[in-house]
């Protein structure tokens, strides 16, 4: 079973190449859009074929499959102590309406090729090992994300299963569509301290790496991603008659917020801020109807949580002058606020020691985007390892990863595996 | 047959107020929603039933009925020589999505009541009258209206019956599912002159008659709308990771144009211009990606064809400033474009001598909103009615004029069709 040792680009490495890069391409077929995009959403048909295909592979791998009640897909590859808190890898196979193949698709498929590795090397750990594809990390459909990772650690929140989507399905009807019962969500929750660490594998979705040169990167820190939706309401009107002057357009209203936010977050150009309106809806959205009510999102992030507080508290002081400027009523609410979350020194130093013996230079670098990682980080240790990814574009079918880094990458992350099994068990190291 | 002689509030009226009332309460529940808000989209199963009411009621007026292959409903009293032109009535029953009881619906109304008054008095004109419901005024639906009017004068352009709706439904299957057969529209086209003239009844969709206290108004003018779509492209990226100087985010510029739009037009605040973006869609439209496409509608008017002409430009130039400044594409479309257009004066004569006789005062007043009387303007002299609504608003289900009003308006109307019928029979009144 064990595959002779090969070399990637002057690099040994223990993973199989040639099999990852087939798992991401037969992946890919699922929910393509176009030549090279993905649309899988979260709870749909696709993720369920999505599942099906990984659970094949999972059980190759020697682990047992299941899908748990908030439509995570686990597999288990059970520890010599099936007791022990168990070491956590993965990422999710649900992906953005116009996504590429690689954002959430990589960490699982990495992470299953770890596992298959491992079993192919006789290496049975002390500690249980789960590969796990989150349910719903995206979270466009229900505008709401890191669904699944925050059902484990029993961190939702009042009312998610009532939010619907676009045809208006409620997350609780996609979940019982999608084989889950949420009645029994409490069996699908882990217990404080039954897990042990989480790594995940992603796409950098960002310039830094190849701006430097560099294949792989050890993440230091998530930015704290702040989702607010933004409700403006005004009167509507025929847009032929109604004067300039005793208009309560929401539209303009609204497009006044959005360039408003626009120059706040631009304001110091050596700030990582990023701030975006990503989805906006308009009601009645007639051409000739004075627009009634703007419904939109507001993503703001930030490493230095401070400066993105003085920027949403900006924001709020426009929404409020503008609403006022043209009569018009707001509501603010919000959905997502999550503080900037650090990587566990020693995983850091495990993956660095990892990439060291292999001679690959690892440049650290906080992520942006936020995963699920961010919300494991409240119930264990998490670390993560960034793939370059070509021009920073993720989140968009020209998303793309070059299969020899994403080998790199995942062999790396064996590595790290191995590492950190040992750290786990101190007595087999010492 | 004849009704007694009546009076509403001191003025003789010799329509039937009641029956008037009675049926715009029957309409008003074709469509409902809300209390007092309608939605019946042009060539629907709603707009069918709306037929199939004021078919039932121009029956009983006397006219045949037929819908022509435009989806017009048109009733038809004989006159006595067949062969003349037809003076023509109507409006339509389509509605904004999010629309009034009035806006359309009184201009059918009070065109039905004025030919049952016309033949319950035993009054048959040597011209034919027609009734006419015009296909699809609103124009929301495939965004272009106008529709049937354009129709029934062979100016309709190429492309229309390929427009879908939001459903991907083409205007040729929706024609052909509301019973029309877009391959016979020549036999529905009126050869030039066989309109002798148009007259439209309508509710202001302004505030001017409520400000000046005014039963009814003269329309002397329709302001000439322009319609375009601007499209949007810039490029997808994550919101979490492409710099904000990296960005090329077809939102922000979006709503930099709509900004700049509402300044240009309220530059001039004595001007009677309006432009409005009423209609916006976003592509993905997904929170935390960024705006990749947005496509939105302008609709601009004036009774000035050179301010129009002078604000367009400066439209014009603002989007490819903001394309540029964003690194952004865009195309723009003209979906409408016409002239303000005059109404004949003999017939706004006719429409004061009838004011004068009851002794109603009626403003002379100019028309923001366009009307398929603008289309009618083509093919033969018109008039319009104007009733005063409340607040001046339309385009909304709080749109609200009187049963009073209206039935002076439908009055005045019964009164201006005896006289035009005079006028196009000269050997008659001499």
């Amino acid at each position: 079973m064990i595959n002779a040792r090969s070399k990637l680009g002057g690099i040994h490495i223990k993973i199989n190449a040639g099999r990852l890069k087939q798992h991401f391409e037969e992946m890919s077929e699922i929910g393509k859009i176009g030549e090279t995009g993905i649309c899988r959403p979260a709870q749909s048909d696709i993720e369920k074929q999505a599942f099906e295909l990984a659970s094949k592979w999972m059980k190759e791998a020697g682990m047992t499959v299941r899908l748990d009640h908030f439509g995570n897909l686990i597999g288990r590859l059970e520890g010599k102590d099936p007791e022990k808190p168990v070491l956590m890898l993965g990422s999710h196979l649900d992906s953005q309406p116009y996504g590429g193949r690689f954002d959430g698709t990589a960490g699982v498929i990495a992470a299953i090729e770890v596992v298959t590795t491992l079993t192919e090397h006789g290496i049975t750990p002390d500690h249980p090992i789960e590969v796990i594809s989150f349910a719903d990390e995206e979270g466009w459909r229900f505008n709401k994300g890191l669904f699944g990772s925050r059902g484990i650690l029993g961190l939702l929140e009042e009312g998610e299963l009532l939010r619907k989507d676009k045809d208006g399905i409620t997350r609780q009807q996609a979940l019982i569509d999608f084989g889950c019962n949420p009645n029994e969500w409490k069996q699908s929750v882990y217990p404080p301290n039954s897990i042990a660490a989480y790594l995940e594998l992603h796409i950098e979705q960002g310039p830094v790496l190849e701006k430097l040169d560099q294949k792989v990167g050890i993440v230091t820190a998530i930015s704290g991603p702040l989702w607010l939706t933004v409700k403006i309401t005004g009167f509507a009107g025929h847009a032929g008659s109604v004067p300039m002057n005793n208009r309560q357009d929401a539209l303009v209203g609204a497009a006044e917020i959005i360039v408003a936010l626009n120059e706040i977050v631009k304001k110091d150009p050596t700030a990582p801020t990023v701030g975006t309106v990503g989805a906006i809806n308009v009601f009645p959205n007639s051409p000739n109807i004075i627009p009634e009510k703007v419904e939109f999102t507001v993503d703001l992030r930030d490493i230095d949580i401070n400066r993105r507080g003085l920027y949403e508290s900006k924001l709020r002081e426009c929404i409020h002058k503008i609403a006022e400027k043209h009569l018009l009523t707001f509501e603010i609410s919000e959905d997502t606020n999550s503080e900037p979350r650090d990587c566990a020194d020693w995983i850091k130093n495990l993956i660095r020691k990892e990439c060291n013996e292999k001679g690959i230079e690892a440049p650290e670098l906080i992520s942006g985007p936020f995963h699920d990682a961010l919300i494991m980080s409240y119930a264990c240790d998490y670390g993560m390892i960034f793939v370059r990814c070509k021009d920073g574009i993720s989140h968009n079918p020209a998303e793309y990863a070059s299969y020899d880094d994403l080998a790199i990458g995942t062999d790396i992350m064996y590595g790290t595996v191995l590492k950190m099994i040992h750290h786990l068990q101190p007595s087999l190291t010492n």
